[in-house]
């Protein structure tokens, strides 16, 4: 690919005297060569470029002079290079699956689907399913009656839909994830635990990303739903009757317990949790492994994250500060 | 499904003056519409009864009179609303699989099944598998050579049972669990960590439900074992030769480490933890993401739970008692 | 299985007046009959041993006399009881598959494989894959285009491996694993997250065992990388771009962030964590449920682990504690 044609594509300005190479695909500055681009966001990394052996950068602006006295290579210039990078890694990736029907799957005759759906083998999809044009459901997934997916979805290997799952369009689930299955909801009684069975379904809005063994919970009467622009890592869980704002994001081992309300573009790092039935304002970002137990209606950042120590040390703080509540208590 | 059915399934009284009507759903005070039954457990929620759209509604004796004052719909009166809704939840709920073996299941010669299973589209049957009465094996399900399984235990899709695991009536399984894989079990050596074969089984009561992507450990000798009732949300671990007394309940994402012994009725919370070998009582709950480091002996609530505060007056305040403690020690 | 050829198998001594018996299995010295072979590690098991119907016991050399003294059962001599515990227990597994391709298996003409490799029932493997002596491929795998798969590998039922990813030989991957699915890369703009597509693969060492349900991200550029023996427990996390030492063990439910690096010989603890873009040391221990914040250049243990109190008594504790840290600042 011409670099040329990756600047237009990523609205970079192609600033240099270097000529315009032929670009063979992405690269890390210290593991790139000749053939690749690779990019820096910021001059920290100005001496790391000068030793790369990226065949061309992509540069802030305001570094473009201090790298052109380095060396000729040429320099995609953007106002924002780590999202220019985004845009590029793009260029370089080679997923498409082809439109067709594996003939081992297992399709309902009464699914309806546009004619370039991709359905991979072995894949089993259930009456009463609706796929839009260029949705592409991998080999081994498994989709419940009822199913609806938006166009260019797209189900990576052995993804499990539960009946009346509904997704929007340009969403990416990855292998291991489960939409739809019960929510936990369960009353005591004097035999035990009497389940609940759980009515309603999840409804995922689009360009939605869930990664890899997610589990996304069916509401128990109203849905659990997903909005626009939403990423999980792997490892997510979503209680039923969860709602989750635009373009929030939620790193790998995060979870939502039931009937949060979520604001949009809050992020939640990994290992962190919410407590059911609170609310979440927009724009909250919850540090790693930090919890939240009380809604929380001011934008911000909050933790509850406790740092390693020395074993040795960490025991001999918790002694000391148990000590030091309980007296204090007497 | 006409209301006075509905009343006698769930053990309470029709007891408004509103007809007999037909009741076509359950849903939530503020989303139900004419033809749902709806429900309330406490006064706290009258006023959003009143003005819910409810067909008709599940609700303690106690409240039979104020909520006639305000509408004639009829009511049903329960000692239990909540308990009285698990059990109408039931009735509206269609997830029955048909009888009967998919054609692109494979399913070994020498499997035992009762002639009312169902086996879905792609699932995979080993050796010496025995299905009782009433068996749903969802698609893309793979079990084991010598799985047992008892009447009415339905399997979502893609649930996977190792050899020889063992399952009791009534259970549910959901897509993704994983029961019977190898317990962590590894001898260190000069070379590395030597494996230690697990030659135990999972061993799981009757109506037990286990929710997606859960995971349960084969034990290292002697087996794994679930009590009858147990209920596990999504993406619980089950480590090796853990014992769980009936009618526990663990939350999503929490876990028990190997050879734990934990007794009936208790709860752990979202993301809670239990360190291995070690006893826990019967009635203990442990609150969300909290850890049992020590054997339990008295029931009670238990917790290790921070909550969340602002990032730099959390940041301030782990500084604060690290200073304390240290200062203290010296 | 005669005992003298366990005792050469394990390297242990057979060394009591006991005959030479046939041994039908391994057991817990509580559950062992009389055919059974168990074993003791240290003498504040003796009475345990004393009082078990075992047929036969490893022990250490300096135990030998004392049990002698009170049966005249076979005794297996061995420096290291719990290492020759695990040697045998290979001996009496019986997981080896079948070489052979189950006719419901999709595979691509393009594969290159061994003569003995075993690949199950509907199984779906992509163009271009390579399986080496001795693999086995569970049923319902998913192997992306380009996967390589070293000697003796073993994949258990429903393992995702997305395209390109590599495994070493004698390594064992558990049900539900996902492995090559995209690493969690994103970039704001002003429209919402832009994906950075996944560049990179996950490239896995010899002797590695990959627990239920695990997820190992594929890098965004560069490739993530597991080392020679590093075992993992079920649903652990490791993000893109980690790179993990020899030998190092990850319990149940823990996670490393993007790009961290950890060295060789670690231990994490149950449900523990390392954040992204940090560096751990060889021999670093990490007790259950601590996180690292920081690089960690010493060799140690370390925790940030709170272990339970009381309901009641741990909120007073938490009060008491932000109350005099707040205090203390003003």
């Amino acid at each position: 690919m011409r670099l040329q044609d990756i600047a237009s594509h990523i609205g970079a300005d192609l600033c240099s005297a270097g000529p315009d190479i032929e670009i063979e695909g992405l690269a890390s500055l210290s593991s790139a060569g000749p053939g690749h681009l690779s990019f820096l966001v910021s001059a920290d990394l100005l001496e790391l470029a000068n030793q790369s052996r990226a065949g061309a950068l992509i540069c802030p602006h305001d570094l473009v002079q201090q790298l052109s006295q380095q060396t000729s290579r040429p320099l995609l210039a953007s106002k924002q290079p780590y999202l220019a990078y985004a845009h590029a890694s793009g260029l370089f990736t080679d997923e498409a699956a082809p439109a067709g029907i594996h003939p081992s799957a297992s399709v309902d005759k009464s699914v309806e689907m546009a004619d370039d759906v991709h359905i991979g083998a072995n894949a089993v999809v259930g009456p009463g399913v609706r796929l839009a044009a260029g949705v592409a459901v991998g080999s081994g997934c498994q989709l419940g009656r009822n199913v609806q997916i938006g166009e260019a979805t797209r189900l990576f290997p052995n993804v499990v839909l539960y009946h009346g799952v509904r997704l929007g369009s340009d969403c990416i689930l990855h292998s291991g994830a489960v939409l739809g299955a019960d929510g936990f909801g369960f009353a005591p009684s004097a035999n035990g635990w009497v389940k609940i069975h759980q009515l309603g379904t999840v409804i995922v809005g689009d360009r939605v990303e869930i990664g890899p063994n997610c589990t996304v919970a069916r509401g128990a009467l109203d849905d659990t739903r997903i909005g626009n622009g939403v990423i999980m890592d792997a490892q997510v869980l979503i209680a039923h009757n969860v709602e989750v704002g635009e373009n929030t994001a939620f790193a790998g081992q995060s979870g939502a317990a039931g009937s949060a309300r979520i604001g949009a573009n809050c992020t939640f790092g990994g290992q962190s949790g919410v407590v059911g039935h609170i609310e979440i304002a927009d724009n909250v970002h919850l540090q790693g492994r930090s919890v939240i137990t009380k809604s929380i209606y001011q934008a911000g950042s909050y933790s509850s994250l406790w740092p390693q120590l020395p074993a040795g040390e960490w025991r001999r703080m918790v002694a000391s500060l148990r000590h030091a509540a309980k007296k204090k208590a007497e």
